[in-house]
């Protein structure tokens, strides 16, 4: 077992300075270097961090022996080939969301890791975050009772990714937080965006997708919206919650709502001839906020990589959670494609 | 032209009390009779308004011939059959949204009301409201520019219904105020919706509709919500808007953001090497919260109703505008009976 | 006991129609006349309430045997002559807040109701609004702990008021909140206001209360604020509890959080040499939003007046009520003519 | 002028972090030194900068010849010393707020920075940020008319201190802003307050301060409370204004509401004989919410200071200002002392 593990980061343009900042808190690891095709962005980091190395060419980090893991923070399209580089050279990776552009590239990445047992991890951070964890809690303990529907809402104006569209760029996040949540992969899966500012690149999209058990979601992604929300609303036949992720406190609410049918005793109301009988009765109670643990997910998120290092377990967010995400995604643009059409995922 | 209409409402379930309110508020005209098959609401209106005369058969109001003019707010399957003999019978006529239950109906009732040159007004009651107006007002006055996209969510628990769903229920109000603000039909409609709580009853549906001019609309609409969202953000090349209709101030929210494409001059990164010769440029400037005038819409729309009787001039919200959310409806419908295929409308 | 209770009432401005429209729905009640010396106000209710008999003259209420009760909503300075008229014409009173204009005044007619037999109410509103009753149940059940202070807010924008100042005008709202949940009086007050847009009259001002048990109470009030707050923060040293009247749902929140003093055992730190052997370790817990009957408090204070009108039972808000706020708003207007002084009560 | 202002930060508690972490990122300063009595927080400041020596006597900066500037961030009580013996070194002096614990050392402070020529400058933040600015500009330009009310709330949870009250504490926020905005001294102050968690140390204290014009202000500052409040209004007779510095967007929204006393031409109305011939009409237009820069207030702080090194200018809150602050505490703290009584400053 390692004690201090060596950690190079590739790629210091908006997430990458984050994952430096958060790895040198972390007391058992070490950030050796750093690598960019920018010099401001290498010369950035070598003021705030002295003792990193800086360098334009990654190949410098993977051949670094001192070297135990790389984290990847470049461009989608750039994270196979990194990746399989570094996984090849005995490191482990842990790679951004989402972890590859297209599935059959993921697929050999997990492969390659298991071939080397290194660790191969994929960032997804909100499955560290200490408001999901809990609200995984509260669906596993049933308090939701059967979930009906997962609504979620990841909007703000802009950035405007220019190789990506917005599916691509936000929806790993919602997706990777509803497979985490329920466990399951969707049945199908269908998408229905515009390009507005970019020709070709959609960024707004909603997205549908069916789960088993008749787990309806629903995700409205954009880079066009006059606010920043992130919400999540989950209606179960017992209780339903709001998980508001902008909030600064009262992040989640659980409402004790909902409706209920009971036998209906009264005469059929001659208005209302096709009516069942059966009536609705509504419940309403109290709403709880539970106390939520103020700590940053990525913080979580850079100490369980460094822990599956240390200690060989496998992460939450593994590669094959990285797949599964990648194969929605793909269903998704699949329907983009075909004007909104189902896609069963096989 | 008549110096008081005499009014005759029929239907006194959830919305009939709110416009014989109404109704008793106006100077020149004065509500005569209300209707309904249940005792137990006729003894409640014959304590609130002495004066109303009561009964269970609405053919009492149509055959009365002081009865200038009737509302009629009973279930939707109910409204063409009462229409046609009231306008048949020379009322003027005040139809509940949706005004029938399919688009036939509402062409025979547009027939029938030419023919017998009376008033035929569908409750579109948004039509009438401040805020609305207001926005239309905007968009008129170009301020946000080339619209992109408007979202819209209609959420809160219940009132389940038991003869028609979802769509049918909550859609008629995002259909008409888009209608009134765009003056335009989609080309095309998608649904998409589950029944939870009642069998094949969607109590949950995602809308979208396609305009001329790539204009995309989205509708939430759902009995099964803990929160109560009535929302709109209209988003335009210009600024952007958000209507809150829940807000007990602050209904609209201009927001003077947006995104511009310039010419980059600046080197092609290599990174991103798909990234094309243009950079984009974020705006965010101030806030603009217009007041917006405090009066019940409802009112403003029973004026209005009293005011083309007098006047004989066509309602805002007409027999076509009734026929035309219906139109909308209908695709929507066939688009859920066919999961969600788009619906292109004649 | 009487079957039904026949009401006048006498004043028909702001609130007088509120009292009207209450009464009038409930069952053993009936308005049978109403005085004000303004014609359009008393065509105003004839339009309303065609049943209700309309006087320019408050004396014909009071010389009707028919009459049982009287209900006044007049200016402060006519409360008491009024009331006593009724109550030595041998009605019972319910009379608006503040229920005279000095405390001789207030025990006088406590006096003549008592001699008479007769019901004497004040109409402190909000000792039957659901919220308050529920904030009352949570720290009689103690909950909340010991209270530390009660801070409460009550601003908008006017209504000014010509006759009295703010300090009448709205702290009868809060003094009266305050007693009912505290059951003790202040043991001294202490009021700071300010005259801006009327002469003579403040329109701000803020208010500080010493009850036993070193238990504090401020309160803003103002007619010169640009939002409407109605805010009561009741700080104990177990828990803590946010009541805000404005708010559509969710109007009272319980904090579990808290500060508490433990032993310290470590070394003491030489920077902080005054410090003292303990340290301050502080809870945060779940918020939790009860859930709150909606009932418009109004209706539920006219039902409780006819309550004791039939069965003789002495009212929760009854003269010794109205005389208490009384006394505690003299003490505050002598704090303010003493630039501030503390008043103790005596 | 010097090219690179080399500094030291004295004290690494709560603040001092802050203040390394702005000053490493300007360009033309560095940070040599910082010094605390706790090892552990030493070792905090070394694993994060490790180019800034530590030391646990702060003598070593100030006798360090190559320092240029001390910034202090220690317990009240010892800011005098310190700032006197850095300034007698000829070090520049940034002090954190308050300056120090009383006017006479203030004074003092002043006539040593005025005789050796060096910067004395107080961490008075507020008075950088950009919401501030943006106040104190649409106050400047008469957008809101006279003012006649400044209402401040400033209230959380903790922290307590030990050695300093809540008024002490948190009060020299809003006095450093008030004075900022209205470039005025209060001509009276009036403080009340209560210790609830700490004996001796009051935690929870409201605080009226009187000025020019009859320009009112009221704090309210509390360890105590169970939300997070910082907010500001602003009552003008034009316009009125509300500065919620917790909300992460819309800081400032400028409401064009207010009430204007009009001649009356109408008849006295005999209810309300002691109305004045006139009418108040109440304004109620457009809400704005000024665009604000997003700019760290501490960063703008210390970039000033740093300037002012460099340049000789005289620092906007300088000595003098601190003084001022200290004074208007001094005040409250004798008011408190006399039981709220009022207190004039000479």
């Amino acid at each position: 077992m390692i004690k201090l593990a060596n950690i190079g980061v590739i790629g210091c343009g908006y997430w990458g300075p984050n994952l430096i900042r958060n790895f040198s808190q972390i007391k058992d690891c070490k950030v050796l270097w750093c690598a960019d095709l920018r010099d401001e962005r290498l010369q950035h980091i070598k003021e705030a961090y002295p003792s990193v190395q800086t360098t334009k060419s990654y190949m410098d980090i993977i051949n670094d022996k001192n070297v135990d893991a790389v984290a990847i923070a470049t461009p989608v399209s750039l994270h196979f080939g990194q990746a399989k580089k570094a996984l090849e050279s005995g490191k482990h990776v842990l790679v951004e969301k989402p972890i590859t552009s297209n599935s059959k590239d993921a697929e050999e990445l997990i492969r390659i890791a298991e071939k080397s047992k290194k660790i191969l991890m994929v960032d997804h951070t909100f499955e560290y975050s200490p408001a999901v964890n809990k609200i995984k809690e509260i669906i596993d303990s049933n308090e939701l009772g059967k979930i009906f529907t997962i609504d979620m809402i990841r909007v703000n104006l802009g950035l405007f990714q220019k190789d990506i569209n917005v599916v691509w760029d936000l929806a790993p996040h919602d997706i990777s937080i509803l497979l985490f949540l329920l466990r399951k992969m969707p049945l199908s899966v269908r998408a229905d965006g515009v390009d507005f500012v970019q020709k070709g690149i959609e960024d707004d999209a909603h997205l549908a997708l069916k789960f088993p058990d008749k787990v309806m979601a629903h995700m409205h992604v954009s880079w066009l919206d006059p606010l920043k929300i992130r919400k999540v609303t989950i209606v179960g036949n017992r209780k339903m919650l709001v998980y508001d992720d902008t909030a600064q406190n009262e992040k989640i609410k659980i409402y004790d709502k909902g409706v209920n049918l009971e036998k209906n005793s009264l005469p059929r109301d001659e208005y209302y001839s096709t009516w069942e009988g059966f009536k609705l009765v509504y419940r309403s109670g109290d709403v709880n906020i539970p106390r939520i643990e103020e700590k940053e997910p990525l913080s979580i998120m850079c100490r369980h990589f460094i822990d599956c290092i240390k200690t060989g377990k496998k992460p939450i967010s593994n590669g094959n959670s990285g797949l599964n995400v990648i194969r929605v995604i793909e269903a998704m643009q699949e329907s983009l494609k075909n004007n909104g059409a189902e896609v069963h995922l096989k």
